[in-house]
């Protein structure tokens, strides 16, 4: 397999699919791109992805985005890792279903913070969104914490999703939620702390 | 395998799930929810779907939601009718990118129209969300035209990811985007409304 470059940023989603990199012991170049500077935006990048955002993943085959497609992908490049139930069609699909409420729904009310630009060009429509996040980010986080079993997001086996659900749960506290009622997403967080591949991503990427 | 049930509402993002069950040739039970009399927010409904969304697919295994994680499950369920590259993980990825920006950025942006009050409570923040939908939709459609190669979304192959293109490009008009400078999707729309799974779905969901 040619070498993976993975681009990321710091403080952004692009964190799960890194965790799942090295929870899969793939080989690939590290590129950080920094936002306070807008890097995401310049014309080298969006060469890469359009899009402008992270993460992006350039293969021999082309460059692919958006977290839930990459961590299956990273999952089925490294089967036995077993980072995914590749193998259950109903797990999978609860898999992919917990991805996909962390992709469009969670991570969407915690855009709504710092990127309202996105919804609507109003100074103050964008301040009276920023208001509202810390109320939507808490009803994610209670959904997931009534639905999360335990010790990992689909109960006894880890997976990608994990990563995921580490990321995006680690905005609850700027995002002014107190965490301190969350027992189940707090103990989540400790093992996934404890994990080489979670604390090998977050000194590369922070 | 047991008869499954799925809920829909017409208007819905659920007609993604609805065409891919009606190509897969499922056999299953139909729950259309009034949504104008809030009945996907009913306790009744709230059992099966605590999310109160649509769509839900309720198997003899449990209820599964969000339209990426069920459009792959129908696939996987039914190989034979290749509904999804279920046996190349790049081509898989590619078209769970699609899935993912279907979900996450481009119905996201759709609604900001109907739903504002997801992401803010002040009237007059809800009415500029509501005023730059057209330029939000405009600037998702026009990334997918010009990614559509063609015939379908991921070219040649027809999957499961067209129904959800199918659906969520057909809100375009509504949401002010004048799709007369977007001939392929135009194309594609004109395509997937020949097939019969489409004319199904759209007959009865509607």
């Amino acid at each position: 397999m040619d070498r993976w470059t993975f681009y990321t940023g710091a403080g952004t989603c692009a964190l799960a699919t890194h965790i799942a990199l090295h929870e899969a012991g793939a080989d690939f170049a590290l590129v950080k791109l920094d936002f306070a500077s807008q890097q995401q935006r310049s014309d080298e990048y969006l060469r890469i992805n359009p899009k402008g955002r992270v993460p992006a993943l350039a293969t021999a085959q082309g460059v692919l985005t958006e977290t839930p497609a990459l961590l299956v992908f990273v999952a089925q490049q490294f089967p036995d890792r077993n980072l995914a139930p590749l193998d259950d069609a109903f797990a999978f699909a609860r898999m992919q279903e917990l991805n996909s409420y962390l992709a469009s729904t969670m991570h969407v009310a915690h855009a709504h913070k710092r990127r309202g630009a996105r919804w609507a060009d109003d100074a103050a429509a964008i301040e009276a969104m920023q208001k509202k996040v810390p109320q939507t980010m808490r009803a994610c986080a209670e959904h997931i914490e009534h639905n999360l079993i335990g010790p990992w997001a689909l109960g006894e086996r880890y997976s990608v999703a994990d990563g995921y659900l580490y990321t995006i749960a680690s905005w609850l506290e700027a995002d002014g939620v107190d965490t301190s009622t969350l027992p189940r997403l707090l103990a989540h967080r400790a093992r996934m702390n404890a994990r080489p591949a979670v604390q090998r991503a977050q000194a590369e990427g922070g």
